[in-house]
Formats: C-alpha cells, structure tokens, sequence
C-alpha cells in the first residue's frame, strides 16, 4: 500500500457482554476520538456471529447487542461519518468465511494463541482429551475474521497485542488468495495490525484489571435497565477496595485503585491536585466522591442519550439498517468478484 | 421422524469434474429413476462450495458446473418436480455453516476419515507435519456439508459407503443444536443415510473400478465440446483393455471388462445371448461395437439435449434460478428460525 492510499480502519465489537466503564476507558472512548480526529474510513461492526463461539444464551447475545449499539451511539459513534453495522446483516461474511477457508492451511489454525492456550490446559488435565471443550468455532474463527476484514479491504485494525497474531492471519490468508486467483490484480488488500501502546487497561474495583471474568467491573450505564445508572455508578464507586488508612493519614496514590481510575479521567492538572491531597491526607470517602463526580461528569451526558435509545430500538434498528446497506453496497460487489475468481458464475447473463 | 413424514432426499454433485459414464450408472441414472419411481421430496444441488476444496482452477469449476447442470437435465432430471439448485445460489447456507461450526466440536472433525487418511500419508512421510497439504476448507467441509442437509430438514441423504460418517456428524450437529437451542420444538430433523448396496460401480478402461483419478474412464457426452460424442464414445470403448485371445477362441465373460461394462446397460435375456457369445467364441471387436451399440442407444437421445443445453446455457441458468427461488423459499425462513434462536434478531420491527 502507498501512503497515499486513504487509511481505512475496521473495528468489530464481540456482543457477548453488557459495555462497562473498562471498555469505555480501553475501547469506545479512543475509538471514537479517533474518528473524530482523523477523516480515515471508518468501519465498526458488532460482531454477533463471532458472540455465538462464547455465549450460547440468546437473550444474552441480543441484549448485548442492544446494550453495544446504544452504547456507541450514545457515547458519540456518527454513524453518517462511520459505516455501523451488524456483522450478520452482511450476509456475503459467512459466504467469503468459506471460500477463505479453501485458502488457508489448517496449520495456520493450529498456531493460534488462544486455541493452544486451551489445548495446553486440557493436555495438562489428566485423562482429557487436547480438543476438550474447543468447538469448531473457536477453531476456525481466525478464518471468520479475516473475511470480516478482508471484505471491505480494511488497511488498519486495531489490535490489542493478544490480537496481532489474528492480523497476521488475515494477511496470510489475504496472499494466498491472491497469489493462487488474482495475481495481475490482487482481490484482497494485506491489512496491518494497530496496536495502540498508549490506551490505559482501566483497573477494577480489586486493583486487578478490569474485566468482565474478574467481577470487578464498574458499570457504565449501568447493567440493570431497572436500576438507575448514576446510582449503580455511585455504588460501584462505594465497592473500590482501600486500605484501612483514617481520613488524616498521608496516602500513597500509586498504591491506590481509586487514584488509578482517576487517572483515566482526569487533566494532568487534576491528578496533581488530586496528587497532593493524598499526601496531606484525605478521607477515602471523600476520595470516592471526586472519582464519582469526574466519571459521572463525563458520562452523565452520554447516559442520558443511552436511557433515551435504550427505550427507542427503532431508531437504533434504522441506524443499523442504514449501516447494513452502506456496508452490503461493498461486500456485495466484493463478493462478486470474489465469486467470479474462484469460477461461480452464472452460466449465462439473464434480463432481469 | 414418524413413518407417515414424508420423506425428502438431497443429493449434492460436486461441480469439480465432468460427468463421466460411470458417474452416469453410480449417480445420475439411479437418482433420477429414483425420483421417477416415487413420490419423495427431492433435492439435488450443484455443490460449488464444497468443489473449491480440491479444484482451485476457476475455468474448471465453472466448465463442471455447466457441464453437470446440462447432464442432469439431459438424462432426464425434472426441474419443476425436484427442487434443483446451485449451493453458492443459497447465500444462507454458509451462514449456517457457521453457526453450525458454534455446535460441532472440534474433536468430531478430528475423526474424520477423509481428515485422518491425509494425516496417516503425512505421517508416514519423514519430516512432514500431520496437516501438511491439507486446508480449513478439507477439515472443515463435514460442518458445511451438514448446513446443506440440515437447511432444508432432509429426511434421507443417499451417500456411498465412505459418506457415511458425514450423516453421522450432521446428526450429531443437529443434536447438539437442538438440545442447546431448541429443546421445545426442534429446529433439525436428524437425516438418515440411505447406502445402496444394489448400485453398481463402474469398471473402467483397464479393469479397474471407473474413476477420473485413474484416468480410465468412459466419457458420457464427450469431454470435449469440439468432439462429436458419439466418435468419443466409440472410440474409448476401442480402447477397453483385452487380452489376445483370438476370435474363435471361447472367452469367460466373468474376466472381460467388456462383459463387466455391458451388465450396467443390459438386460438380464441380453446379458445372457452375450455369455453364450463369449462361450462359443466372440470377437472382441464386435464385442465392443455390441457393447457401443448398447450404450449408445441409451443415451443417444440425451446427448442430443446435452448438446442442445450446452449450447443455450440460458436455459439452464433460467432452470438454476428458478430452483435458487424454490430452494430460497425454504432456506430463507429456516434461517430466520436459527437466527432468533440464537439472539440474532432485529432490536425493533420496523415497517418496509
């Protein structure tokens, strides 16, 4: 690719999870300053074909999906100035999946970080079989991923560094087609992987890392559409493990997970107020209450165009309809070409 | 399944090669007397997918698939009365690969035979990983055989002996899928593999089983559209292999390839005139012009609808579409089904 070739971005969000105030911090909230700094293409798309490896409970899955879409539009996603789509209303996905699959050496599948991960597991638990508990989603989803990718020649996908090995596949499988049926022209464009080195992981109510698996998650919107969001936040806040330092006691900041999530909210200028009240003592209630008004701050904004979509699906089902055409105007006649290089074509052009 | 369900067959014919005659005698004339001879639900698809597993020459694919569209309907294949498709026609088929690959464990692609046969030659081979040669599309085509099956609800699946196992998995699938998803009211009917032990297999040329690997096979219309069928006919029947044995010499008919050829297309009172020819003395050119002469007349009057389709590939394409829209019909809402049953579904009805 020259430099001159206008950068396109594509980003796919797994709906398998409701988005917490993590995945705000790592994920949404760089993804659409991204978008708004810069006029590359854009391309995000939640990827429920992928949700269905993990989660089998359906009201889960579609819940999920609600909650993402929601989230990102409420959060500032345009979905005028980025294509916002379902990965399954794109149905040329699974059908590119295929014909990549005869392009991609199982091999190359055998290598994969997280399926050997959990053969490595099961092989050091007695009388287990290697493949224990791996279906072949799991297996072959590297191969799903590179034709959401490759669909749209994608030329940049940002990676967390776990993920780098997936983009390499994709450009793997990318050459293969294009070496064994497009030679002259290639079909495919190698995408590159953009692991951004300067996004915080968000630390969790325990000080580990935020995650969904840990159950230290602070919720963004909130979990429970029964549940008021500021007050869930409120009391996520309340749950931040301290230690048992009295209001006066000097603290130490880079030992505290309410100064960590601070950090990921706060101006330079607010952490070193923030910095100095730890020194001259501060109660960890106090603490909490500045934490919950920074976050809320930014939020609570946001939060109020989330309750509002969250209550209208229609206007979230038209956005994504106006996304699923915008994105099949190019999968369709990618797919096109795709077909007529592999040798399926109609026999013969017929009037419509 | 109850006895009184009716029944419904699917036949898939993987567009990687041109109708042969011993494709002719193993496949084609027995499905279509098949269907002539009851009143099944009948469904036969060109399998373009599952050809680019092992044919990656575009021209090739496309050639087969012409050419194996005008044989079927050549030799006899009603359109209105079997549901007659090309697989690629039904974007939801891959679709439902996938979410089939969420419900089939890996470890049951590991056993397959086909799978395992390339692995023991790998394996046997110094220095040669187990999966060297071998591709996502090879592993993975039991899941995408069983979407062709489980799509359309077939009852019964006619399969050569080796084929058996792909029954077995689909049923396997299926179960997985409905006791994960659809415990209720069942999404897949579980098929049943139908082995015909009466069919015939071809010999060929040399005396050995008819297959294009062996390069001993008898063209049916003729491989080569510049070629009259007929001279190609006679002329690979010249070329069937004999020993010197002289004219009036008595010859067993139970070690001639000749004998072997003609049972398929004889009747039980011909076969026998032609065992006393051989007893008292048969040359074995005017065994091959009795046995050309056998051929010929049946299938001298499809060669002539052969040639005509070959040569109005419109009218296939015509006859492809309208079974894409037969076949569409069903799969379309069978994967409207399996979509809500595993969460993916719009988040608002909107009107049209």
């Amino acid at each position: 690719m020259t430099e001159a070739t206008k950068k396109r971005i594509l980003t796919g969000i797994t709906t398998s999870g409701i988005p917490h105030l993590g995945n705000y911090v790592g994920a949404i909230r760089p993804a659409i300053q991204s978008v708004q700094n810069n006029d590359d293409d854009a391309f995000f798309f939640l990827a429920d074909l992928h949700a269905l490896i993990k989660c089998q409970d359906a009201d889960a899955v579609h819940a999920s999906t609600k909650a993402i879409t929601a989230t990102w539009l409420a959060c500032g996603l345009d979905p005028e100035r980025v294509t916002f789509y379902r990965q399954s209303d794109v149905v040329e996905i699974p059908e590119l999946a295929w014909v990549l699959n005869c392009n991609c050496a199982k091999g190359l599948m055998n290598r994969a970080h997280a399926y050997k991960a959990q053969v490595d597991i099961n092989t050091a638990t007695p009388d287990t079989d290697p493949d224990f508990g791996i279906s072949m989603g799991l297996f072959s989803y590297p191969v799903l991923m590179a034709a959401d990718i490759l669909m749209f020649n994608a030329t940049h996908v940002p990676v967390g560094k776990d993920q780098i090995q997936h983009i390499e596949m994709a450009r793997d499988i990318a050459g293969t087609f294009n070496f064994k049926y497009s030679k002259e022209n290639p079909m495919f464009v190698l995408p590159e992987a953009m692991v951004d080195e300067d996004t915080p992981l968000l630390t969790g109510l325990d000080g580990r890392k935020m995650s969904k698996s840990y159950g230290n998650t602070i919720p963004l919107f909130g979990d429970d559409p029964q549940v008021d969001g500021e007050k869930a936040l409120k009391k996520a806040i309340a749950r931040i493990v301290t230690n048992s330092q009295l209001p006066e006691e000097p603290k130490n900041p880079d030992e505290s997970t309410i100064f960590e999530i601070y950090k990921a909210f706060a101006t330079p200028a607010e952490l070193e107020q923030m910095r100095q009240r730890f020194a001259t003592g501060i109660g960890w209630g106090e603490a909490k209450d500045i934490l919950f008004d920074k976050i809320n701050g930014e939020i609570a904004p946001f939060r109020e165009r989330y309750n509002h979509l969250m209550a209208n699906p229609k206007e979230m089902e038209e956005i994504l309809q106006m996304g699923a055409e915008k994105a099949r105007r190019e999968s369709r006649k990618r797919m096109e070409k795709v077909r007529k290089a592999v040798g399926i074509k109609p026999l013969a052009k017929l009037k419509k």
